[in-house]
């Protein structure tokens, strides 16, 4: 750990790592499936080799994390075992089984004066990675990146900054014995702010930042960086229940969307009910979501008089638990009105027998993935059928929704000619 | 004009605009192709009606701008006349033929589980363009934009402010006579540096920000916008002739790449020569561009000695005149290594009749378009077939290079279930 550097000295690091990784990801884009396979079976087996290396680096952020009085719920998050450390060599394996997303033909254009156009994926680059405690990303982002023939350029949370640097030493030492260019993966170890602030600059080796955790990190990366940023932002997803919905099969809907994993981005956070459909259902779905905390309007409280009062704050919430926000709307163009001012444009639902309704809310509502009869807890990259996923990008630029090997790439055109001017 | 405002007043009308963009976008992102086309024809129509109106406007801005001492060039530029206006009208009418880029579908996955995903193109949403002194784009740049279903804020140059601000009142009236929403399309009317800046801090209202004008320009809009910005931004092309290339030929595609049209983005500011091919071709292209000023190594010069000594920073020159850098190397890896360490990723070229090195080039080359035996020139939404362009991106996320009507749209995943539950 270098942590008594000075900014200058850390500025100057920073350049160099910059400089290497780009030098890297030029010879990475023209890595074959081959070798980038082998590289990540060589991580993979030198990740289950070195466990007893990246625990004893984790007992130190562990008792660091613990003499810091931090949760029992990030504490857990912090934490590695051998099996977590198999499941991390476990997805390099299941990484390295996709298709490679690089050199695919994705267009072919014969001009008339005979150009013959081929538009062909190729790696973005440099791609750096900013998240917060969980050390299993460090190897996940970074398997991804590489497969796409992409350099990294890791920043963990300083919690845990010791698992980190062991889980990247150890895969990028595995690499280079494999002929992996160093660069490839590099870890900054210092975990002050300066330092993410003078990478965010470095746009002339960095060609992609993506943060991954709460919104106040997103906010700062996006405000301080001059690349390109895919925001993988909160997801306040709602359930339209229409009023000539299947009630029952909506009970079972709503409730794996809101209580099977409450604490993730693509987790129902508000209900939107039709006026037609309350009476009957209010005090259904109350009953089945007996353990959630509903914050409701007055027409919804009239039914269920123990549900809580909701404010015009709830509309914006993503609780991340068992809480819910509850809203009766007169209309199904009320319901959209209402997700496409409030919502975080992630993953919304129509409970819905009615086709044109649903057609209607799939076309005007402005979000990433939208549900039509089913559960908001598929908008995954896994669940897509991508093979693996990064994150859940809110952004519309370059990559919308669940991201895949295919998102982590861009393309260039190559032209062929025989002589062919302009005139 | 409301040049009076005080800079809370602008910040707060640019909200409002940004507002009123937002909402103008969601009804564009469900209009028809019929009802854009109708609009696009309307603007085309009333832009021809009142070209006097526009003229008037227009000796305004060049009244000003020769009081103001600007270059004939700058002057050229800013005028307007009816056959100018003309292009314009008729650009938009060309554009109304071009295939709807939204609605497509993308992708369809089936999945296990029975769910239907179907990937569809959508708009952007909200779009800011921010440009120099062509009036043109106002018209241009907004009827891609709205034929891709994306509302625009525009913001133009100072000295064509009285143009710009007549051309998108013009197209925004006929525009909303025939049905298009308020908001759609609107320009910012105040000139200085406060309101850009201002405006590239609504990220909650503006999806995307497209700066069209020289590097400072560029940088400024970088360096201060929290929305995704997709740089168009210097060419520094290259054009290397292998040992085994056909000279003649190489004669002409460099003299078109050269000085068909010195002063845009896809011209040859680069020339490397391999080393074995310097005796010969030497003094066969200084014969060929004895109207271009060469700035060239050692040896080259020692073939041709009228040519001016190359200085490091010829190198990374984009000259737009009739300037051109000329280096020798000694192999194809250190043509390619040149463009990747002096290039701006934008076009370069390899002129060689050796497939294998044409190849290599191919891969290795990391720009946006990528040439074997032909000219640079061709980097251009019209010649590969778009029917129409933005501009030309050198970014790599979302759209590298030449920038069409399907490079405006994002996408959405619709999800079609049946009571489908994450297990």
């Amino acid at each position: 750990m270098k942590q008594n550097c000075s900014i200058e000295e850390i500025g100057q690091e920073l350049e160099r790592m910059g400089r290497i990784a780009k030098e890297a990801s030029r010879k990475l884009a023209t890595a074959s499936s081959e070798q980038k396979n082998r590289w990540l079976s060589a991580m993979a087996d030198a990740l289950d080799a070195q466990t007893e290396t990246i625990l004893n680096a984790n007992r130190t952020d562990m008792e660091n994390a613990e003499a810091a009085g931090l949760s029992s719920a990030m504490l857990d998050r912090l934490r590695l075992n051998e099996k977590r450390i198999r499941d991390i060599s476990d997805g390099l394996r299941h990484v390295l089984s996709l298709p490679d997303p690089v050199g695919r033909s994705l267009a072919q254009i014969s001009r008339p004066n005979g150009l013959e156009i081929e538009k062909v994926s190729v790696p973005i680059g440099v791609i750096a990675i900013i998240y917060e405690s969980r050390p299993n990303v460090t190897v996940d982002a970074t398997g991804l990146c590489l497969k796409a023939g992409n350099a990294v350029i890791l920043r963990g949370g300083s919690e845990a900054i010791h698992s980190n640097l062991a889980l990247a030493r150890i895969i990028a030492e595995a690499g280079v014995r494999e002929g992996m260019p160093e660069g490839a993966i590099q870890m900054i170890p210092w975990t002050g702010h300066e330092a993410v602030s003078r990478m965010l600059k470095l746009n002339q080796f960095i060609d992609l930042v993506i943060p991954r955790g709460g919104e106040r990190l997103i906010r700062a990366v996006v405000e301080q960086a001059t690349m390109p940023v895919i925001k993988h932002y909160k997801g306040v997803c709602h359930i339209f229940v229409d009023e000539t919905c299947d009630f029952s099969r909506a009970c079972d809907i709503i409730e794996n969307a809101k209580c099977q994993r409450p604490g993730v981005c693509n987790a129902l956070e508000t209900l939107l009910i039709h006026k037609n459909a309350l009476p009957v259902f209010a005090p259904m779905i109350a009953k089945r979501l007996a353990n959630v905390e509903l914050h409701a309007d007055d027409a919804f409280r009239a039914l269920v008089p123990e549900a809580l009062p909701a404010t015009e704050e709830d509309w914006f919430r993503e609780y991340l638990s068992l809480k819910l926000a509850v809203r009766t709307v007169n209309s199904l163009d009320e319901a959209i009105a209402h997700i496409n001012h409030y919502g975080s444009g992630h993953s919304d639902c129509i409970l819905t027998e009615d086709q044109t309704h649903a057609e209607q809310f799939l076309n005007e509502v402005d979000s990433a993935a939208v549900y039509v009869n089913a559960s908001t807890r598929f908008t995954d990259g896994g669940e897509f059928g991508f093979g693996a996923e990064i994150g859940i990008s809110t952004d519309k630029l370059h990559a919308r929704g669940p991201m895949g090997l295919v998102e982590l790439t861009s393309y260039k055109y190559k032209v062929r000619g025989s002589g062919q001017i302009r005139s």
